[in-house]
C-alpha cells in the first residue's frame, strides 16, 4: 500500500485482500448471498433485523415511541444481524434486502408481506403506516422530508468518511482526517443553525426526522460516537447538545437503543426483543 | 500535509485553508450565509435553484417528465446556482436550503410558498403531489421507497468517497482509491442483480427511484461520470448497463440533463430555463 504523492492508479482496478482495515473482512467488491441460511421470525406483526449501530436504532427508536403511543400494531420481533460474522450474507437476508445492510423490516401483518431496506424507507412507512411522527400539515410535513433525505445523504461523511478514516483505518491519513473532520463539522453547524429557533427539526414537533438525526448526530455531540467529543469540540454546538439531551431522556429512546446491542455495559445490551417485558427480564450474555 | 502511516491527530481539529483539493474554495467547515443576496423568482408554479450534477438532473429529469405526460402545473423556471463561485452561500439561498447544497425547490402554486431541499426529497414531494412516477401498489410503493433511500445514501460513497480521490484531490492516495472502488463496485453489483430480472427498479414501473440512480450510475455505466468506465470496468454490469441506455434514449432525460448545465458541448446546455421553448431556441455563452 502507498501513500506518496507519486502513486499512480493501475488502468483497471482490482481487489487488494489485504488492505481495509477493521472492517475489512466484511467489504467485498460484489454483492449477493455468500452462504445459504433462512432468517428467524416470530409471531408478531413486524419482524426486524437489525444490530443496534446508528441506523439501526433509528428504527427501534420508532417502533418504541409507536408502542409508548400505544399502537399495539407496531409489536415486533428484533432479531441479531451480527456484520462482524458476516450475517447479512446470508440468502434469507440478502432476500429481503439485496445491500446487505442492516436495518430491514418485514411487515408480516399484510398479504403478501412486505419487506422494506435502508433505514429512512423504514422510517416513511411505518410513520405513513400508523399516522404519526409525520406532520398533516403539508408545508411541515415537507420540512421533515427534507430533513430525514438531508440525514441519510449526509450521515455518510459522518460515517463512512470521518468514523472510517478517524477511528478504523489501518492507518492516520491526515488529509482524509481535514476533509472529514471540516464536513462533520460544517453539517453540525448547519443542525446547530437550524435548532436555534426550532425545538425539535420540523418546529415544535418531535418527528421521524429527529430520530433519524439523533442516533448520529446526538449520540456525536453527547461523546458516545468515535470517542471525537473533543477532537470535533462538540460542546460548542451547544443547540444541538440541548436538543440531544432532551431527546435521551424520552423513554422509548432509552429501550430503543438497547435493542440488538453487542457492545458496552451488559445492562445496556438487549441481543434479541419479542415484548415488552424483555427489557425487565434480561439475562445477556457476552457475545 | 503528512500521508505518513506515523501521523498523530491533534487532540482538537482546527481548520487547515491549504488542503482541499479543487473544490477547496467551496468547503468550509461553518454553515449560514456569507453575503447577502436575494433568489431571482419567475412566474412558473415551481422554481428550481440548481446545476446539472448528478443531483441536479435528478429533478430535471422527473420535470420533464412531468411535462411530457403533460402535467401543466409541472411548469417551472430554472435559475442557476454556480457552486465553484459561491452562490449556495446567498442569503437568498440558505434561506430555502441552510445546507448550501443544490438543488432547491420552490412551490409557489400553493400559499404560504412551500420550500424544499435535497433532491429525494424534491422526489418525492413532486410524486405524491401529482401523484406520478410512485407505484399506486403498496407493496411497490414500498420497494421504490427503499431504492430511492438507497440512493441517497450509497451515492456519498461514489460520489464524496470514489469521485473525490480518484479525480479530485490534490493527491492519489492509494487506500482511498481502493476503498471507494470495491464500494462502488459492490454498488454497481447490487443494482445489476436486481436488473437482472426487473426492467426498471420497481419492475415494470419507471418510477422516481430511477430517476434518482440514473444520474449517477446510469452516468458511471456510460462512461459520463469521472472518466472512469476502463477503471472500475463498467462494461460488465451488463443489466446495468442496459437498463442506463434504455433511460438514456427518453427525450425527458435528454432534456432534463441539459438544464443547468454549464460545461460539455454548447450544444448540450440550457444555463437557465423557463419555458418549453428554451430548448429550441438556445443561445448559450460559455460560462
Amino acid at each position: 500500500m502507498s501513500n506518496s504523492n507519486d502513486y499512480v492508479p493501475p488502468k483497471v482496478w482490482s481487489h487488494d485482500v489485504e488492505s481495509g482495515g477493521a472492517w475489512a473482512k466484511i467489504n467485498r467488491p460484489t454483492a449477493g448471498a455468500t452462504h445459504s441460511k433462512e432468517l428467524p421470525k416470530g409471531e408478531n406483526p413486524l419482524q426486524l433485523y437489525s444490530l443496534a449501530t446508528p441506523n439501526g436504532v433509528k428504527v427501534t427508536i420508532l417502533l418504541e415511541e409507536l408502542l409508548e403511543l400505544g399502537v399495539a400494531e407496531a409489536e415486533y420481533d428484533a432479531y441479531l444481524i451480527n456484520i462482524g460474522e458476516g450475517d447479512q450474507f446470508a440468502s434469507g437476508f440478502v432476500a429481503i434486502n439485496p445491500n446487505s445492510k442492516i436495518p430491514a423490516l418485514v411487515d408480516q401483518s399484510v398479504g403478501p408481506a412486505i419487506s422494506i431496506f435502508e433505514s429512512g424507507a423504514i422510517l416513511m412507512y411505518l410513520a405513513e403506516k400508523f399516522n404519526a411522527f409525520l406532520p398533516k400539515d403539508i408545508a411541515t410535513k415537507t420540512q421533515c422530508l427534507s430533513w430525514l433525505f438531508w440525514q441519510m445523504g449526509s450521515a455518510p461523511y459522518l460515517g463512512g468518511g470521518f468514523g472510517h478514516f478517524y477511528s478504523y483505518a489501518p492507518v492516520k491519513i491526515q488529509y482524509c482526517i481535514d476533509r472529514f473532520s471540516m464536513e462533520t463539522k460544517r453539517q453540525m453547524d448547519v443542525l446547530d443553525q437550524h435548532l436555534q429557533n426550532n425545538t425539535y427539526f420540523c418546529g415544535d414537533e418531535y418527528t421521524v426526522a429527529d430520530m433519524a438525526i439523533w442516533p448520529w448526530y446526538g449520540s456525536l455531540v453527547l461523546g458516545n460516537l468515535y470517542d471525537a467529543g473533543t477532537f470535533l469540540d462538540v460542546a460548542s454546538y451547544k443547540n444541538l447538545v440541548r436538543w440531544a439531551k432532551e431527546i435521551e431522556k424520552r423513554p422509548a429512546v432509552q429501550r430503543g437503543r438497547m435493542v440488538n446491542r453487542t457492545w458496552g455495559e451488559l445492562s445496556e445490551q438487549l441481543h434479541e426483543r419479542h415484548s415488552a417485558e424483555d427489557f425487565n427480564n434480561k439475562t445477556q450474555d457476552k457475545i
